[in-house]
């Protein structure tokens, strides 16, 4: 059985999961296509889903009946509306980071779901599915006893202009929350920022870089250096230590040469290279949840505790040093 | 357009194959099974694809109308002959490793295939599809200069008792005689042998290690250290070695560990991890290019020429360590 | 010229000093030894210098006419009294650490040797002077761009059960406050302890892992996990973040091997394999400035502000993750 | 008890040597020094030893009653003539590499020491000294299982128009065979030599790269290439492959930077820095020896051994890829 699938949303990545849809994963067909431009839809349609129709209104797309399964990859802050339809609708629902831009617009979702009664939506956080960090969580689950510290890195060779100091958190931080969240199998309780020095490569209104520190439930504190005008490249280490020892996130693959007395290896620039891979793998997993009529992965509650966590540290951004704590709501039973 | 593929074998590797085309990639289905043991044929349809008939005759496979293009699983002895009859059937056909058993029966599928006058045959060297050997190649391209030198290790922890010292060349390096062809796009023109102290881990009719010493028609020595009762692990290697600068083959990724007093990371032990990725991008182009009508990658040339490097590696088995010539037949046109 | 050396503490490092002034270093010779228990000194003799006189008091040795240079190798509470002993003499004199058991006392010793108004004073902060360390400042110097962050790890294995919290400071961290202050060539500004959950392996009176996270006067942040039950091994670690890049203090060379299913490297169980060409590349130092008549190398002043930073950090354990302030005398003449 | 010593050839080396002597280790004194050039040796002692006297003739210094021990330093056909006659005069003797240039000269120092009936000739083959060889050694001989397969490099940036191909032999590879024996406990049977392509970078007189393949007397297959215009930098590779495992030589310590794209370390150009740590070790155990009256490390009898595999090694270049038998003669008793 194939599965039918509506893209709402034919941007950067909009465009690029259709593509993996048609030309790269077994068991799905993208049958409809929606953008707040009609034409980036057809445009899409055109090159890669000549067949799909293309609905002015993502609403339609969803209410089709043709349409088992939906993808949200449009601007942020239509996503919200867009899911509560697709739940509404009881139709397994994709949608791109984040789950809605305020965490009480993820808490809607969530009663939504909840209220519905099954799970139908899995948000974009890709990074559960890089082989990297499945396998540093396995090494985490196997060898390196209770975990106990974690010190991470997410360097950006540069930003735009308009990338200021709380997008730090919004739109780069995100990625640690969700995946410290699922690789500790933990929540926060509280959130620190500290800025070093800032680099001569930032302005006025980017403080670059900046320290998170995430203390978990547990008690594991994670320090994580968040620099996005590193210069050298797209960066992301992560080394958990744990009672017996420590295992660290590898580095991407990457050829050891020899050459003009030095012994390297190219370092990406481009995040979009990153956890390319890992894309393919979620969508999979959507795919055949979806086809079961359900969805798996990280969940409408992830997606919510990750915008709870990055209201948190954008407030301890101006906290001038001093922790804020994270209240976690009960968790309903659906996401235990 | 959905590409109708029928398998032929359906042992390990058939299996494997018929499960990335139902459920890993995109573009094609398993319409036809057939194995010389129909039950074999039927288990696999069961598990993987209900839909797909089941054939007792591979040769009524390649024929039926509904079957776009073929894939040749089964025991390498049978492979010359399913070829041969996709070829005359005019469909495209992607044969695993050996092309034939033997060099004049490669031959004869160079020639049928020139004689149809357009590739259809692309067989099973999924190394050159491996992400660290494409970097290889072309770090090679782009970094290291002019090839001059190339070293090489091929281990693998243990063999069956059944394994004997010219099966170290057609089972084994037989995948590095196919990826240095390629990845320096160079021709053999002698084969030398030297057998170091055996290993006490090996037997009679097994001398293992063994070091294989290639030279190629622009003057590049390589030498390859076969060792299949290395214990420690399945380990691939490779230096290329160039005018400007060396490039190594990369490791698998792993989890870097500190416990117990060492710094660590797993090697596997099981070859079918090692490429398990690169079966799957070699059958994406198989399907792509078969949907097109013709095949790409390795070529029945490439199969022939692998064929014949390979007897030359057996003789030299037998020389006490001097070179045997490798004879090149002129390069049909159609392999240009 | 021989320089002719007093040894004061013929423990276990005075022992081991001894060697290499007798074994090792050219240009000194060990002619007079003193200890609380003269048996050890005469023991230290008789192993290694026997035409060494032994003292049963240090003053003595210090004033005896025949001895140039003093080493004083006693327990901590006993260093002030003989480096001001020997400053008093004039004579050059290094010091184990700590320079002093309190700030204060440090103080005094600085006062004293501003007033003798020449440097006499060497403190044995030996990571100075190793090969790695060397070269990570060179690197920082040349190449990584102004520092904005610090990231170490300072791990023991496992620590004697007498070993506390404040020991992790004074006797652990220790060596970090001074080899960063020397690495960033800039002074700390505050402190700030936060405590992990506690390893299973520590007990009631050690709490284990801390992180201190130092602020510059230039603004560098270094956070520093502190982990002395860690099991795996000793380990040194150190990564600087600079404007333009990142350089990491090397790992101790080890003989990378495949084994058994790992590539692996042993990592060191025993701090005094870890730094042990340093102590004779520091000696060679005040060998050849106290030949001089003077003192080169870590300072009185940098002993005093490793005290003054320790205290900060001491207090900053209790401080429930406050930031505690740390105010910088200023820096006499002789010392800048 | 200090050793007196006299050195002979006060150039490059020689000076180096005195400076070690004189400077950095403990136990000698340099009382004495001559050179072809009396300038040469004046300008040296001026420099590091003020009080040595200056000999016009070796033969005077090596009789000076004031002169316990020797170190020849001198251009390598004036060797033989040194060594031998410290060898009559008893005393203990540091011969740099060569031994002699011929294996006949080598075989007469051999005869007069076995004659003389204790070991007094130390020869400069320094890798042995060399820390990370040292650790291999262990690794060999605690984990890798029996060794069966060698494979190393030698590379070096550019050579002097002069260097030609037996050159490679004799200058370079020399160290390898000398190490290699020692590292197996074990001697050559046989050499082979192999010429790949050559590099544009060399020159009509000097084949450059070769491989060259030692056969031991256990079997041990050792291939070595030799690349003495590699452009990048002065690399020394080597890998034991042992029954068990393997164990590599370890890369100089480097600081690994994130720079510009690039992970990279600096690989070393200048041959003079790579092994520059074991000089000291080695003339400490001269030291150690010499004061004894006797002398240990690198015998006469490997100097022997070294010189007739680089015959054997020089004949198989012109031998058109033929291995060349290498006859061991009868190691005295002295030398087991
Ligand atoms: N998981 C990741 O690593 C990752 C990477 C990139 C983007 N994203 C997320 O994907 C989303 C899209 O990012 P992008 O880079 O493709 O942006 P983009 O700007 O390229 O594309 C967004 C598209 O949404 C369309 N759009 C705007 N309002 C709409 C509406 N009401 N209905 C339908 N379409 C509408 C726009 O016309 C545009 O075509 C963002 O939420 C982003 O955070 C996630
Ligand atoms: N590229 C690689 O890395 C790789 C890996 C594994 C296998 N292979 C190749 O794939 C082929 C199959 O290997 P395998 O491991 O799957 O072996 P297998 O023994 O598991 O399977 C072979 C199958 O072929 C069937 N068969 C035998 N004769 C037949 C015939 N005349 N017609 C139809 N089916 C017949 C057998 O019944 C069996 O089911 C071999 O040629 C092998 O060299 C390649
Ligand atoms: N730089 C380093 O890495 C490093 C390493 C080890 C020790 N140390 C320092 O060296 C000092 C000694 O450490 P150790 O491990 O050798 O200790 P130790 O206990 O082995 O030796 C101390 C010696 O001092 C003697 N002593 C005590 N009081 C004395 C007095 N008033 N006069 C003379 N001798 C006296 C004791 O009898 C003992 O022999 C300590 O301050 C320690 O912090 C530094
Ligand atoms: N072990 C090593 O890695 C290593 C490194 C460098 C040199 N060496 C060896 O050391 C020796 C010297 O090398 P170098 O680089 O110092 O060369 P160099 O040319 O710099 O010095 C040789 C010196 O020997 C002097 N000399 C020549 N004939 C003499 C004689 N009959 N009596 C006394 N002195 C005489 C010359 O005047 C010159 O000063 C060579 O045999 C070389 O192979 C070994």
């Amino acid at each position: 059985m194939t599965l039918r699938v509506g893209v709402i949303g034919t941007g950067m990545i909009g465009r690029d999961h259709t593509r993996r849809l048609q030309q790269v994963l077994a068991g799905a067909q993208v049958v409809a296509l929606s953008d707040y431009s009609p034409d980036a839809a057809r445009a899409v349609g055109a090159d890669l889903a000549p067949d799909a129709k293309i609905y002015d209104k993502g609403e339609d797309l969803i209410a089709a009946s043709d349409v088992d399964a939906v993808l949200v990859c449009s601007t942020g802050a239509t996503h919200e509306a867009y899911v509560l339809a697709a739940i509404a609708a009881g139709k397994p629902c994709f949608c791109e980071k984040p789950l809605a831009t305020t965490a009480d617009g993820a808490k809607r979702i969530v009663d939504a779901e909840v209220a519905h009664g099954k799970r139908l939506v899995q948000v974009g956080f890709m990074r559960r599915y890089d082989a990297g960090y499945v396998a540093l969580k396995s090494a985490v689950d196997t060898h390196t006893g209770a975990p106990l510290m974690v010190h991470a890195a997410h360097r950006n060779p540069a930003v735009p202009e308009q990338y200021v100091t709380p997008m730090a958190i919004h739109d780069t931080f995100v990625h640690e929350i969700d995946v410290f969240r699922w690789l500790l199998d933990d929540d926060y309780v509280s959130a620190r920022v500290t800025f070093p020095r800032a680099t001569s490569a930032s302005h006025a209104a980017l403080r670059d870089p900046q320290i998170v520190t995430l203390t978990t439930a547990k008690g594991v504190v994670i320090t994580t250096e968040i620099f996005v005008n590193c210069k050298y490249g797209y960066d992301i280490q992560c080394q958990v230590v744990g009672e017996e020892g420590t295992a660290n996130l590898p580095e991407p693959q990457a050829i050891t040469m020899r050459l003009g007395a030095k012994l390297q290896n190219d370092i990406m620039t481009d995040w979009k290279e990153r956890f390319v891979a890992s894309y393919d793998v979620e969508l999979q997993d959507f795919i055949k949840a979806a086809t079961a009529g359900t969805a798996a992965g990280p969940s409408a509650w992830d997606g919510y505790m990750a915008a709870v966590t990055c209201d948190a540290c954008v407030t301890a951004q101006d906290a001038d040093g001093a922790a804020v704590t994270i209240t976690n709501p009960a968790r309903p039973a659906l996401y235990s």
